[in-house]
């Protein structure tokens, strides 16, 4: 298998990680954590926003604050990283662009991860950043949730979870590449692994080991939300490169949410790389992306 | 040897870097420049300061501005990391919480790194912000030259190749655990090797080699400051632990600074590891450290 050259910084970082990871393949999870960490190296500093380390509902992470933001809205960011790695610093610049094209707050929250705290800790953390926001005065119409990759999949769940629970929405679910199927049978696994510079179906597996570790089945809709109902899900955005391993469950979530009669938009970023938004200031496909989110947020308030 | 228990963040994140360290003998420099990049994790996010990656005089780098900040005067930081790790991503909280604290603007500076760029490349680079400043109509008493550990050897080695020109100096010159003595002799590094947790001879003399490996001799004043002649020399401060393996390069560093007549401040930081403030926000020894320092500063502007 030949892979192309990275054509961006993104892939560039996907690439370097990927030559660590198969130097180390007994990489320590700490260490994993670290590396994955560099994920804040694809996005230019947001100006004119600002972090605080805190805590809501009990779980802590970095309240993102962008100058003149209306603070009664705000995003709940579940960042990506396979359930496992990924935290409030890698993701804290991609929570700044966002929050700050949106002009609301952002918490990006640092759930528990896996394999310590399998299914559903990082879900039940996802409600309980919820619960905390309802609880200092938030209307549940002024959260919309935002996830990548993995933390699509968990922003979905916890609203699956609200409807299961006959619970009133969140306005809206915004996903970046959200990595869907824990049956690992998307298929552009195979089909664009010589264009995905960072994601393998054996990455993927283990991944997927650690997250059901606690015994959760690959097709409960709570960890799959490919097989669950979406009928009556809040209005949905997606956006996944057409050259990402993932791009499948993409093309399947948005197939669901059409045939449930969902409110969805599915952006695609030609040759992309997986959740390129994180590219934001430094690329204009990724600048472009948080501009088309950013319109699509405030569609939901007019709507 | 043994060594105690960790009694803080930063000790703990030491302790976990050495074991990746020793698991990986011949880790990659891009794998050590990411675990170093970790070292964010130890300090909270200082609120109320925004930052831009920009570049000044050439070199790349994070422009920290703290809300109401004076932006006349400059904290130009130049990071630790043994001349060859540590970046503008390690260190920007730490900068931001020093630039808060005094009531200014920093820039953390992206010089340079070892051993693909060895002495005097960062040097050199420090020199480039400074004339950028200049270039920009910030006056020389504006500026502030900031460093931890090597960091604080090059925020010295650009005041004395200033004072070589024999042009104006900036105006003080602020020190964290510096790193000075490019010959390893330290006393300190025998006599705490069990209560430092980051540092050993071993990685110290790696470190030197990258640094010299452009043929610079370790008995250069340049890069080992400890040799210099400093009559005349900006106000200085220094902080350093004194169970740090580096702590006899401040303690030189002090005596050296006095002899040579210079307005020198030492803050000992009893039982504090290497560049404690990385604590800010999180300990109280560091952001007593922090205010110390920023008391420091000002008075450089009541004298």
């Amino acid at each position: 298998m030949t892979r192309p050259e990275p054509r961006d910084l993104l892939g560039e970082i996907y690439a370097q990680w990927a030559v660590e990871m198969a130097a180390q393949p007994e990489m320590s999870t700490r260490l994993l954590r670290i590396l994955f960490d560099d994920w804040q190296r694809a996005t230019a500093e947001p100006e004119s926003v600002t972090y605080q380390h805190t805590e809501i509902g009990g779980v802590p992470g970095i309240r993102v604050r962008p100058h003149d933001a209306n603070t009664s809205r705000v995003l709940v960011v579940l960042h990506g990283g396979g359930f496992a790695l990924g935290s409030s610093a890698s993701h804290r610049k991609l929570a700044g662009h966002l929050a700050k094209a949106c002009g609301v707050e952002a918490f990006v929250a640092d759930f528990r991860l896996a394999p310590e705290h399998p299914y559903p800790a990082a879900v039940e953390d996802g409600l309980s950043v919820v619960d905390g926001l309802l609880a200092s005065g938030h209307d549940i119409g002024d959260i919309t949730l935002v996830g990548d990759s993995a933390g699509g999949n968990l922003a979905i769940a916890v609203a699956l979870r609200l409807m299961a629970a006959g619970r009133a929405l969140p306005r809206q679910v915004l996903t970046m590449s959200p990595w869907l199927d824990m049956e690992n049978s998307g298929a552009t696994i195979d089909i664009n692994d010589a264009t995905d510079f960072l994601i393998t179906r054996e990455g993927l597996q283990a991944n997927i080991d650690r997250y059901l570790s606690g015994g959760a089945s690959p097709v409960d809709p709570f960890v799959n939300p490919l097989l669950a109902d979406l009928t009556g899900f809040p209005r949905l955005y997606i956006c996944a490169g057409d050259v990402e391993s993932l791009f499948d469950d993409s093309v399947r979530l948005h197939r669901l949410a059409q045939k449930c009669g969902v409110d969805v938009t599915f952006s695609v970023g030609e040759g992309q790389q997986h959740v390129y938004p994180f590219l934001a200031g430094r690329h204009e496909r990724a600048d472009a992306e948080i501009a088309a989110m950013a319109a699509w947020y405030a569609a939901g308030y007019h709507s």
